[in-house]
């Protein structure tokens, strides 16, 4: 072991981001949680990107600079006052920081950007809405005016989904439409409000017997990497997945009923477990992104909470075949399926065993002794849970399957580590960027068959840059296929190549036969790739349907790729 | 036990219905297949209708009588010959017999009418496409000349879901359109055409290592009551459910991709296992019952095929309260769900101890020995499957919990007997209607906390009538709640009587919160319900949609309450 004091350690930044700064609103999470490289992934970046410990003293555009814009508002002020009348005065703001703020997402395209000091497109005016009422009248009002509508849930988007880019209002929804309403024990079922936070959704579903005074306590089920900072409508209107899909589902699985404010009015969708009364207006609506109308509250399925019944998990297989081959089988099994349930390609095993605290214990001796060779082994992670013996069973059959293809079983040791930081990586990238480091990711969904044409075809093009980490995992499985999440790590040296860079990788998920999107959603940044996704008499269809609730297009234009008005 | 020879036994009608005869067109199923009412069921339908031998002496309006229509065809013989110019002289029909067959589907109300010799709506036309080329082709022909167009494929409907209201012509698809054209092995997928019939598909699939050369056996899990006369493409037009929906899912879940034909043009829905690329135009098509389109290829999930190990379980429960409360825990117990499972109320429950053989054997003895009471007492009969040791778990906890709830465990016999004859019991309405008793069924999704209200609200208007039997079950199951199905079974002066009631049946699943339906679709017998159902702003969405997709109207004209054109 080496001694800690030998070890150079760079001046990761600790600080709480300045109020009112960019980095307040570009950086990851919690304002006072940060998660630095550890040691030994710090060392494999040094060499896969031939730097020196030089090259990690000095910290460079960290975007402590005040937010400001010489963006004029394009809202007129009686309009303000109008909407203001409509939501109280406290409710809106104009200032430059929540312009910009409630303009932002999570790209890296707007951290590069804003690292910068560089404004994108802004909204005209922050409302902070009350109530459902006061958003049907706000939409109507808006609706009249011409005015466009953004939607700002957790704040999370990867894609620019609420990227303001014709101006007007954005509604933020996790101000005051934060509650659980209601929790219906019989049916397990749980009626809320969008703009309630992933873990404040969670903890009162915990917490229901002493909040609700139901008999059991229940779970959402849902925890996507943003978990924290994501809303629970934001998960329903961009079709989010959580790590725990496999077993509990898709957030589209999840939903039984939604309520929408829309320009041509507002409407309930049918709340039974299923019906047969022809195409279902709920599925409609989901993933339409705030293109069609406002998610105002919404009914979604619960879950007994058994977090005892969880059985971890861990193997390490001989490469990245063998890995895929045993999760079909698992997949296809028809025992249960596990709830994390997580297979990382070779590069991104490397990574996996340094995080998750493998590398330099005795399992990872053991890994060696037993010829699992670096950068062709595959680490494989994830718990079964459900009822006890359920659970346990399923996890039988998981180490007989793996054992079955070359997997060696690693014990639960590795998930607890990954556990313990899963929704904190992504706070590893703002240390990355604060020494010019870009890291960002991209996914797609994949049928079995083509899963390795897909992974194979994008792996060559972010390896064909020089000094590019690019990992691999899936990490959402169906008995039909499953989904492929990369990570890119490089250098660039400015915002143009890394969008040439990341429109490269797009293109050729696309063209290797991958989907647009697994669970990231839409948003701008790939919309105008839809027709080429799904064809014009598809693209098409979703015209209509906006055409005949937002005529005016003011819900979230540009976003869905439904923009353009050129529906014949 | 009685001597058979002292039994009165009825003259069931158990010839083939003559060839070109009304009985032909009605009779359901197989020609030469019957089931009758066995002893104990004719006793008791005696007892309840307060008939003699007597009455059973004579049968009456049995629809021998030739088909025959005055009805003009209204399609102009040019647009005759260009159809049988597309797909061949050999491949249409206009006898009077193919008008009125494929114009007719098995609603009660159906075949009270044909018994008379009364033709409803006919089509004009009946054409049998060879390909998915020749339906784009007579498509955009039917367009062009806003000649309308329905679709025939298993010819099971029972809420007349094909009739040709306007006329015009319909597509025959179990003619030519009815092969499986792939087995994936890999992503567990079928590729089939829509007209393939429900036994040829599963028969298929069992055999797919003989016949596609697949390392495993499959199954489609879909097995509604209308298999045997049920077509792959109607089961997803129409969200059907099969008797094991519990475990593999609705048709609904069952869809991976569909290949459609429009008057707008064509397209096939995106293949992914999931993704988040926006409204999915596949869930829009689901359901649509042709009035978008014609599906003209599918691609659906499979299973293992693993009969051996189905293990059956049969309960009585003390009494209908108790029978949903164990199958409520068992559907949120997150164990594994049951494949068929079935619970029976009171009045079902004695005629299921006598359809599944149970009454005068040594159970029927323990059943009274241990005080369950007739007409309070309930049935439960399932199976579980999937891997051996899940589905043997499965069982273990439905028994556990059952037991809880005060069920006494039957053994599989009762469910052995059920499945024998699972598709066979609508066979015995020609039977009964040739006595003049009719029997029809209607059925409803409820939440949990609806499922008492609905089943006894809808229970006392049926059982209000004087001499009437109601039998209900739930017979697919979810966490969120369950279908009822209600039998009734009564003596009826004429057809404006039997509709008046079937009407003021509906009436009540709305009023007390069931759904319009769970798996029986809409058709026009519910189509006109919709906009009470789902209120105006949803049924305009799905009216934008059809106006967008068949501008003219012309498909399926009158389905899904989408025929008027008041969309503002």
């Amino acid at each position: 072991m080496k001694n800690n004091n030998q070890e150079f350690i760079p001046e990761w930044y600790e600080e709480a981001p300045k109020p009112k700064s960019y980095r307040s609103i570009f950086k990851w999470g919690d304002p006072l949680a940060f998660k630095h490289p550890n040691a030994r992934l710090f060392s494999m970046l040094k060499e896969q990107f031939e730097l020196t410990n030089d090259d990690f003293l000095e910290r460079k555009k960290e975007g402590h600079e005040f937010v400001q814009t010489d963006q004029a508002s394009r809202i007129q002020p009686q309009h303000v006052n109008s909407i203001a009348s409509i939501v109280g005065n406290d409710n809106i703001e104009t200032s430059d920081y929540a312009r910009v703020k409630f303009s932002t997402g999570k790209t890296a395209e707007e951290s590069i950007r804003l690292r910068d000091g560089i404004n994108g497109p802004l909204t005209d005016l922050v409302v902070h809405p009350r109530n459902k009422d006061e958003i049907a009248k706000v939409v109507a009002f808006c609706h009249e005016e011409k005015i466009p509508i953004y939607v700002y849930g957790g704040g999370s988007s990867v894609n620019l989904g609420f990227q303001p880019i014709k101006g007007g209002i954005t509604l933020v929804m996790q101000t005051h439409m934060n509650k659980l309403l209601e929790i219906n024990e019989i049916n397990q079922t749980a009626r809320v409000q969008p703009g309630m936070m992933g873990p404040d959704y969670e903890n009162t579903l915990n917490q229901s017997p002493e909040l609700f005074q139901t008999k059991k306590r229940f779970t959402g089920g849902h925890f996507p990497q943003s978990f924290e900072y994501s809303s629970v409508g934001g998960w329903v209107v961009t079709l989010g997945s959580g790590q725990q899909s496999t077993y509990y589902g898709d957030a589209y699985d999840l939903v039984i009923s939604q309520e929408y404010v829309t320009p041509k009015g507002n409407f309930v969708t049918l709340d039974y477990p299923a019906t047969a009364n022809g195409p279902k207006v709920a599925d409609i609506m989901k993933g339409s992104e705030g293109c069609y109308g406002i998610l105002v509250e919404l009914t979604l399925k619960i879950f007994r909470y058994q977090p005892e019944n969880q059985r971890p998990f861990a193997f390490i297989f001989p490469d990245w075949r063998a890995a895929v081959e045993a999760s079909r089988e698992i997949c296809q099994g028809e025992f249960g399926l596990p709830s994390v349930y997580r297979i990382s390609d070779a590069e991104e095993t490397e990574v996996g065993l340094k995080l998750y605290g493998v590398e330099g214990t005795i399992l990872d001796k053991l890994i060696q002794l037993r010829g699992f060779k670096p950068m062709k082994r595959c680490l494989c992670i994830g718990h079964t849970e459900g009822e006890k013996a359920f659970s346990a069973h399923v996890k039988k059959r998981i180490k007989k399957i793996s054992r079955r293809h070359g997997g060696m079983y690693l014990t639960g040791y590795p998930v607890k580590n990954w556990k313990h930081g899963r929704f904190k990586d992504p706070y590893m990238r703002e240390d990355l960027q604060d020494f010019g480091i870009v890291t960002d990711t991209l996914e797609t969904s994949v049928r079995w068959d083509d899963l390795h044409k897909v992974h194979q075809g994008v792996r060559e093009f972010i390896k064909n840059r020089p000094k590019t980490i690019c990992m691999t995992h899936a990490s959402h499985f169906y008995p039909q296929g499953t989904n492929l999440y990369f990570i890119f790590i490089s250098k660039f040296k400015d915002l143009e190549e890394y969008k040439a860079f990341q429109e490269g990788v797009i293109d050729r998920i696309q063209s290797y036969g991958g989907s647009l999107s697994h669970h990231h959603g839409v948003g701008k940044m790939i919309g105008p790739r839809m027709e080429s996704h799904i064809g014009k008499m598809q693209l098409d269809i979703l015209k209509a349907i906006k055409n005949h609730l937002d005529p005016a297009n003011i819900m979230n234009p540009g976003s869905l790729g439904l923009d353009s008005n050129d529906l014949k």
